[in-house]
C-alpha cells in the first residue's frame, strides 16, 4: 500500500526517540485519520448533492468536524520532536468523540445512502484506533 | 475591528437556535482561537529562521500542534447546525492544553525573541477564552 | 485590533529579510485571507440551517473550498523562511479564483440572507488584497 | 487498499454528474495529495529533529506549504456538487508548484536523509497526478 509506505518509511527514519510508543498502534492511528477524514470530507459533499439534503444537515455539520479533528490529530501523531503527553492525549480524545457523534449519525442514513455507510465505517475504524493509542499511551 | 464584525454579524444572522451559550463567549473563543492560529504559524516560522533554530525545536512543534488545534477549534465553534456537546467540550479541553503547553515553552524564550513573547500572549489569551467558554458550557 | 497586533508584531520581529515585498500589502493580504475563511465556514454553516438548504448546496460548497484556500494562503503568506515566488504566486492567484466565486455566489443570496452578504462582502475584500499583493510580486 | 477503497467507494455513490472528469485520475491525484500531505507533514518533523536543522530550515518550510496545499486540494478534488472549472485547475496549477519546490528541495538532501528520499517520491508522483488531472480538464 503506498501511503503506508511513505509514512512509516517516513516514521522509520526519523532521529527523535519514540518513548514506549508502540510503532503499529500509532501507524494505525495516524492511518486511520488520514482515512476517515477523507472520507468525512466526500461523505458531508455526497450529502450536500442528496435530493434530501435538509433531512442530512446535521449529518454534514458533523462530518466537517471529523474530518478537520482527524486531520489535526493525524497531525500531531505524525510529529515526534518534543512529544507532549498532555496534547496528545487530549485531542486522541476529542477525535474519539468526533469519530463516535459521525458513525452514530451516518449508522441512520446507511440503509439509503451508501456514501453514509462507508463513511461510517471509516468513522468506526478510527473510533477504535485511537482508543487503542490511548489506552497505550496511559 | 473588521473581522470581528464579519464574525459576529454572520453569527448574528444564523438560522440555528444557540442553546444555552453565551455569544460574548463564543464570539471571543472563536476570536482568540483565529488570532492563536496565526500567532502561532508565524512565530513556528520565525523560529525557523533563527541561527539558533536547533534550540527551538520543540518550540516550532509545539507552533504547529496549537495553530493546527485553534484553526480545527475555531472552525467547530463557528459550525451551529446541530449542536453536539460532547465533541464541543473536547475539542475545547485539548485547545486549552495545546495553548497551555506552547505558552509555556515560548514564554522560556520570550526575553530573547520577541516573536515567542507577542505568541505566548496570544496563546495565554485563548487558553482562557476556552476555559471560560468550557466553563459557560458546563 | 488585537489579530492585527499579534501578527504585525511577529512580522515586524522576524529575523528572514523580506525582499522586495510591500509590508502594508501583505499585512492586509494575510488579515484578509483569516476573515474571509472565518466568513466562508460561518456562511457555509447557517447556509446549512436555512430551511430552503438544497438551494445554496452550492453556496455552500464554494464556502468550503473558499475557507480551505484562504486558510493555506494565509499560511503560506505568514512563512518568510526561504521564500518561494513561484508557490505565493500560485496560491494567491487559487485563492483570488476561489473569492470570487465564493462572492458571485454569495452576492445571489444576499437579499434573502444577511449572512450571504456578509461573506460576499469578506470574499471580496480577499480578493482586491490578494490581487494587489500579486501585482506587487511582479 | 483500505482508504482507496472508502475514498472510491463514496466518489462511485455520490448523487452529482461528474462531467467530463475521468474517475481513475481524480482517484489517483485524490489519492497522491493525501499520501503527499502525509508525507511531508512527517518530514518536515523529522527535519525539525535532526542535528543540522539549520541546514534543513527551508526544506521544513516549503513541506509546510506542501502539507498545506496538498491537503486543501485533496479536499476540493473531494467535492463534486457544482463543480468549478475555475478554481479546480488554479488549486491543481498551486499544487504542482508547491510539489515541484518540495521534491527539488527534498532531493538535495535525499542521499543524506532518508525520510528526504521517501518525501520527493510522494511528491513527485503528486506533481504528475495533478499534472494529468490538469491536462484531462482542459
Amino acid at each position: 500500500m503506498v501511503l503506508m509506505s511513505y509514512a512509516s518509511s517516513i516514521l522509520g527514519n526519523h532521529p527523535a526517540e519514540f518513548g514506549g510508543i508502540d510503532r503499529a498502534l500509532l501507524n494505525e492511528a495516524v492511518d486511520a485519520c488520514v482515512a476517515c477524514a477523507q472520507a468525512c470530507t466526500a461523505c458531508a459533499d455526497a450529502c450536500l448533492s442528496e435530493e434530501q439534503v435538509a433531512a442530512l444537515a446535521i449529518c454534514i455539520r458533523i462530518n466537517l468536524d471529523c474530518a478537520d479533528l482527524c486531520e489535526t490529530t493525524s497531525r500531531i501523531l505524525s510529529r515526534h520532536t518534543g512529544y507532549d503527553r498532555n496534547v496528545t492525549r487530549a485531542v486522541l480524545v476529542a477525535c474519539v468523540a468526533a469519530c463516535r457523534s459521525c458513525a452514530d449519525e451516518c449508522e441512520q442514513h446507511a440503509a439509503m445512502h451508501e456514501h453514509c455507510r462507508v463513511c461510517a465505517e471509516a468513522c468506526r475504524r478510527c473510533e477504535r484506533a485511537c482508543q487503542e493509542l490511548l489506552a497505550a499511551l496511559t
